[in-house]
């Protein structure tokens, strides 16, 4: 049995629901600390145990969360770092932290999107900014809201390292969050990239009426494309039939809540894009995503009938009735090995 | 180019909604007869185009579609025989087929379930009974009442050769409804047999009020057990990912009309399981298919955590929070090499 070893600190970067959810699970576990940018919000969750602009006032977090809005104090001490920051401010923090972060500390993301301009998983960025730092990220079929109310979720968390990705994984659990392991860093990262433009398609078969086959046909097959470009990459087609891959799927595809089905259906009922985007509050990833991945897919030389369509109605004009006519007339082949739709 | 053929005629055995749907679809192609029992029920085909029992009024089949009570007549013309009997009829039809049917004629089976007393997957019973022939499945998301309807949906037809798969494919293609073909007979008649026993499963969720997360987390853990005893016997673990695995549970676990999931939910409302059956006039394929899956599991020397639970709620005498206890508490491992839940 291996001597009892310190218990590493875990900092937790960003003060958004979904940070600080996970902030929450780990300060049940071990010593945390969350970093965030507002004094407000870091009151709030030292002295009321909520964070109420994110996760409303019913959802109490851990009485052992501290938060503080010192970036330099949270940096130093950390012995695990979780960047809970949106995709467009990753880069900018990771910098800040190179200065005081200690050599090999892992840095997890909880970022499901790629990086603007670049187009770098969130691990590619870490890896460039931080070389040495193991980077890996945790994802899977979690709203926020319904972790942080206690429902029972699930997560996986890839490293490239095995033995560092069972060890750290203990982090990240509690009686009701259930973190399995993989080392499929680039499958994780590239189904929490791509799984939006899906979640635009099945919402566009929600404003036509489609049925409970056409649904379950479209995620099935969106797996399937999913699958087709994460190994293309060199991902593992295990992880796309997971918890990030096909579970978070049915979670942004069938929730009241996705972004990205809403955008889909408004699609249907004929409204323009930027119309859209303008009268939400926040973004719709699969938005972006669906032009990126049909610039990976052309490269890759692969087909992606599926992020085509979604390409062409958020892109290039055409319609929600265009885009499930082009599927339709794909003739079906095999399964697993056929090109097309 | 291949020189025209002797178009193929289908004749398909029983006249149940499935059945006669998938009937409609090859009536469609092209020569099409279907056996049924009740004499009522072909005149209601042949004069009607309906088949009121089954499918209601509002849906009309292909017009060319003819319908006879008569066995012999239908076992002698088949160039395909399509399986539409359930399964505790399927061996003593197939005995009566084998009097009259010509040598090497393709069977495809639409029947999820396995044979009782046997355990045999039904492409088994057909290698038993009618040696020489073919035999093959057509299994998908596909409530009959939606396909009927004309709502889009797809299929995955499992054939042993892909040359006989991608020719008979054609067979079972509309406008609307997508076959995709596999080699994988195994595999979608496994999926096929376990699938309702997670969608129990899921029903026992619904009753303790699981979130969003939740579902997803079941049902992606639903697929990778699955796949774990479809491997087993020799299946493919692509065959889980795609329609016949995860469009098929999907639907199965999410759908309203689900048997399944009713009697996942009335489980945990309290109500023994023998009541519940009682008071259904369906056969909710599940309930049997626990205790058969536990007994293979434990000849496979497979840990199947989800499946030992819904058997202890179903045979014997757990609760559906036992259930739900008994898989929080295992600790979730390597996503897809982990052995456990």
């Amino acid at each position: 049995m291996a001597p009892a070893q310190r218990e590493p600190k875990v900092v937790v970067l960003g003060g958004g629901s979904w940070g600080t959810t996970v902030a929450s699970i780990c300060a049940r576990r071990g010593p945390t600390l969350q970093w965030v940018r507002s004094q407000e919000t870091a009151d709030d969750i030292n002295s009321h145990h909520r964070n109420t602009k994110y996760l409303g006032n019913e959802v109490e977090l851990a009485h052992d969360l501290r938060a503080t809005t010192d970036f330099v104090e949270a940096a130093e001490c950390a012995d695990v770092i979780v960047m809970g920051v949106p995709s467009h401010g990753f880069r900018g923090v990771l910098t800040e932290l190179a200065a005081s972060l200690r050599p090999w500390v892992p840095v997890v993301s909880l970022v499901k999107g790629l990086e603007q301009g670049t187009n770098y998983r969130m691990s590619q960025v870490v890896d460039e900014v931080l070389p040495g730092h193991p980077a890996g990220i945790l994802a899977g079929p979690n709203i926020a809201r319904e972790v942080a109310e206690g429902y029972a979720a699930a997560a996986v968390l890839a490293m490239p390292d095995q033995h560092l990705a069972a060890n750290l994984a203990n982090l990240f659990r509690t009686k009701r969050f259930r973190t399995y392991t993989t080392d499929d860093v680039v499958g994780v990262e590239m189904a929490g990239a791509l799984k939006n433009v899906y979640a635009i398609a099945v919402g566009m078969g929600y404003s036509l009426g489609i049925g409970e086959n056409t649904r379950a046909m479209v995620m099935a097959r969106a797996v399937r494309e999913m699958s087709k470009m994460g190994e293309a990459l060199g991902g593992h087609r295990d992880t796309f039939a997971g918890l990030a891959g096909m579970g978070d799927l049915i979670v942004t595809c069938t929730s009241q809540r996705s972004r990205n089905r809403h955008v889909g259906e408004q699609l249907g009922a004929g409204k323009p894009i930027n119309e859209i985007i303008a009268s939400m509050n926040q973004v719709a990833e699969g938005v972006k995503a669906s032009s990126v991945i049909m610039s990976f897919a052309e490269e890759l030389g692969i087909s992606m009938p599926i992020a085509r369509e979604v390409d062409g109605v958020v892109n290039h004009g055409s319609t929600v009735e265009d885009a499930y006519h082009g599927l339709m007339l794909e003739k079906p082949g095999h399964e697993v090995h056929g090109a097309g739709f």
